[in-house]
């Protein structure tokens, strides 16, 4: 049994309300608890967090990166702009699939700049809430032939 | 009645003391309390919040902009770099005026990058703490023209 | 009582029937009244010209500067582009507030190139026809303060 | 049951042989009918295909578009620079996921020119071969959902 | 006897764990004590504070630039990314020397970018924890000079 | 019968005296003749009018476009800069055909920039005067079909 | 008589039901039927292709540029980035009218990229099927004139 | 006896009064007239004007030319922007020597592009009025010797 | 005795007829047949191949790639966009030397951009045919040494 | 009587040899005897270098700088990229003259890129020898002015 | 006991009398004489060197690197464009701290642009003449721990 | 029998020590015997010259030239910036072939300006030592043309 980590960044908590047009109708509880429990059917822990702060999501990734052994991170806004975020998952070493709900590709200009994906396992996006769970099924995958 | 948001964002806290020739000499305590009896005026309740970090700004927004029908904000320097705010002003759905005190266009040239701004009603900007009360004006026609 | 200048640029006079979703229905003889009125008011002289030339609009300029004490310009689609409108503004050193009726940061990319605005006292762009108006109260608190 | 294509670009051929440690040492056989076995069981059907040449890609999806519901296309190199592939795509109105078997983010900067990937869906990269198979779980849902 | 501030910014409390290769091995504890050490050899005290959060920086400035004389600050990940820490330390107009632990221009080009360091008096890059104490010696020499 | 404009802009003039080579030998009375019989001949009336000066430009549009169905225009240097001509083409709503006589994009860069092209119907370039008469039969065209 | 060749590049056999809003209700064979109509009653033969394939196109240009006296292209995507197009055209040296049926820029950002015109005579674009025809016109009267 | 012209363009016609530590104390008439002086000293007639439109320094330059053997042209503001004036000089063929009293390279970003002084004969900046008058002297020494 | 493999580009097989100015007289099978004798002096064999279509190319080294020790490529227009070209040589693992026979730097801006160049052992421009020849002996040196 | 300093850059030694079309038939030491003979006239002393060595003309310029009052310098190819001359300029505070012979907007790219000419007094380009007598003219003026 | 050496580039011979509020009052040998004291001091010789040529300062590194253990450099203008210089420094695989005496961040934007920095192991900028002594220490610290 | 000269930059007298993984273990000695040898060989005089001088290596150019047929240079680093080199290469007439002895595209961005290859005839990079002698062949057999 491994424990994976969860990390949600800016605004991720009005998903529901949030322009339900580019963000679907559920709600950031109702995914979590579909990924927590898909967690437990593969046999794994999984830890949740939402924050709006930079550096909110610094501090739990430094706290909760040691013990873990993957993270899934939808870094929203930050994911564009944040060197900070990208430096602790260099310094904590931690392996991560990076998700986006929405086709960032298909929005506005500034949000073609990644700060992250090049430093991470590889990246979901566009699959709104289903692409948590295809990235906790290959984290699985991962765990399972111990890379 | 309606419910008016004020939010100022980094450093405008320093109003008063920090560079006077380029931001003028009131304090932020005169400027929200001069905004705050105007809106008194105009009929309406005006809500002030500063901070100095986006994250805290973005929380902010979020716990009070349900039931708030304008918001002005001085989004200070991360209005030329926010995702995050961006993305919790078009979330939360909320009209707004931008405003800043200095003239921007005659600053430094990463000034010149606005994050905001196209999703704002309007701005006004170089028109130092008048530009708070001009702002003020044009909400309570709007609110009282139904828009 | 001091004298205040108006300058419309180019197409404003289509105001009312030129893309009344953008720039609202009012006719720029409408705005040109109002705001002669509350110049009135406020106890000083307006006087207001709209030229869809270039040149035209430098000529006025360096004929009503001498003995005018602001103005107030919404230099339309020249002020993306005139340096010799800036020249003129300069070499006047008439101090001016620039008005744009459309949130031009919303609009076309060529929009967001500024060629006044950095010697521009200001700035108010969104707020429709209440931006002249507002404008015209931000000048004479100016006066008023002997600025 | 629907039909589903999978379209593989210029170079995937060499799967197994190809730069291993960047795409792994599955061959392009392999993987094709590790999708197929899984279209089948979710009960759809899966038509597959490898091109080196962009001419041959669009007759290709020209020709099997009509008649299928969705697409899956790792475009290779085409990605990056593929107009023609685009406007087949857009033409043809087939709705697609784009998968990259290696996290295109970490490579040379010309790849980080996306062609198709804004008129997509959603992407899967850096995954590797099970990209594929998550692509094919993500089809399935929004088949069934009747999307 | 002066006061001065050492500010550490974004994962620098990794320090010693992360990336060795790059960072060093000394923890930021151990580094500090080595400062305050010197600083009080040289006859001067100092206040040490690391945070990941760029609002939390900026408070900590403006709760203790009054009283201080000199600032050395590693901005670590914001010092390319902030505006509003430079606002702040613009507008406490309290000098500083600006550290960077590795040198910055051996790494990835967004490292390239520098938000602080045309408002510093100067910056070490480079030259590991050494640089902390370097610049401790020249900030006691300009003391000493009464600049 | 429908009324059509044809407004050419700066130096076009010269043309027949001016480098020959690039626009050939007709002079603009010819040509007007010639655009004037031919649209005749398709039961519709031309007026014309060429100007040296943007300003010119916009004010014949504003005057002459009520009461006009289409226009061609070849907008000579002002194609490649003005704002005002867009604005008065947008604000005017009338649909219009855009002629260069040269080939514009074997001709200096800056001859690359199109400020009308994206709000024209369509653009024919390079085909010399005789350009004009083909586009005058597919505005014939177009009115025949009651667009 | 002159025998004059019309080709047209990836995507346009879908002409008729890929985006009619854009394209128009025509098909290919429709377009190509009435062109070769008016080439007849021009007194010229035209030889019609079509191709997804750029060295297809290529290939056929080879081949039957030899006793071809004009061109007309309509070269789709490749349009865009096809270096071994223009070279092509180039080393065959014969004279081309470039035909787009849509408004090229009044679309995407890269459609303004155009690798083939500035070494043809001139271009036609969003004039519809139409504008085959008026290129058709064109070449006759080039071909009259002994050009 | 060689006729010149002398063309000044927008707002020099404040020269005397506009930021004279940038231009200089001398009006234009002043100029104007000790060049008049001296072209009549070198045996030559020179004819002067001065226009704040582009369209009317186009409009002249069209009316005098012809007639003239060379032009001293200050094109002010648009010899950064102007494609206008340009497709004037090249239309018309007139040699010209272009002058600017400051030292544009000294001032704003903007008036380092130059729109006209590839295709002059030569530039004279930065030299004040004099500028003009040497100017001139080469022009009388090109005339001599009949080129 | 090794097997080397030679591979033209689109276009390459108009040598001779093509822009003889920049590419010289000799055609394709003239310079095949003595770069194929050379290759029997040297003790090698050659086989050569040329291709107007990018897919074509890369089908022909997937190919012939297995059992060849060297590649001598002019990949004409394709070498300045082709990814999927470099994909296939990076695939392979041949070592290639590329030759281009005109001066690539002295021609259209878009001819620098190189996308193979980098991962040849070494590129030869505008030697002309005799590139080819030069090729083939520092590959037979090479070859030689054991490399 | 003042002293005044000619500097040459590289390859102004070969003028009369290198192409002349661009530069003119005199030799270097015509155009410097020249110089000599008109500064004597002038009341002034001339000493004149050449050097093809921006450290040779820095070096020059360090020894010769003390005692003159002006200098004329045509930088050539330095004159482009050169910050070492641009710094020695500005350190031995000695106001200059910039000559090109030819018309440097007229030619390559690269050439539009000034490294002096801002902190030069003025430019004077294109016009050839009489070029460095016209600088000479303008100098003396100067000095005789007390500037 | 090693051998340090010190090279001083263009103008930095001036130091002292250019621009001494930039630069500051020590001359050159001051400095050096300094450098070469504390040197001692620390048990090392340093060898000094000033030139204005950038071969000359290739040379000298050539000449001096072998049998010297690390490198102080001020590259002075050269250090922003020279290439020569940085193929030295990597040829000689010399190890050096690079030194500049006033903050280059807060100088003009080509003073950005850094070509050796890179390569460096760090860098010490705006300390003034401190700078040196600064660097000599480190060195030392390095020489003692065996690096 | 003719003149041929090879000229090497700055740094490559360090062949052999420098970097031999990049540029090989050949001195520049053993480089220029080899070549002296082939150019007797093939019945020619080779002149040999390094100098890490741009200056220099100018200065040398034009003692040289006259009377020399033919140039091999290899610029090293100047072949990225030195617009002086350029200058002497066009006024001195004389034809040239660039070599680098490491693939320049596979090494750091500033090695992918070129600002002389333009105007060679050719260039051959990557090919190390060799490549020198390929180039003596190419001119030798040019020079047996009569080129």
């Amino acid at each position: 049994m491994a424990s994976i980590l969860l990390l949600n960044g800016p605004n991720l908590n009005l998903l529901g309300q949030r322009e339900p047009e580019v963000y679907g109708r559920d709600t950031l509880a109702d995914i979590e608890r579909r990924c927590r429990d898909q967690a437990e059917r593969l046999g794994h822990e999984l830890a949740c967090r939402q924050s709006n702060s930079e550096g909110g999501m610094v501090d739990w990734l430094q706290q909760n990166a040691p013990g873990a052994q993957y993270l899934i991170i939808n870094p929203g806004a930050y994911g564009h702009t944040s060197i900070a975020l990208r430096d602790a998952l260099l310094g904590l070493a931690l392996p991560f699939v990076e998700v986006h709900l929405s086709n960032v590709h298909a929005r506005e200009e500034f949000r073609r700049s990644f700060m992250l994906t090049d430093v991470a396992v590889g990246c979901i996006s566009g699959l709104g809430a289903q692409g948590y769970l295809l990235a906790l099924q290959f984290v699985a995958e991962q765990l399972r032939e111990g890379r």
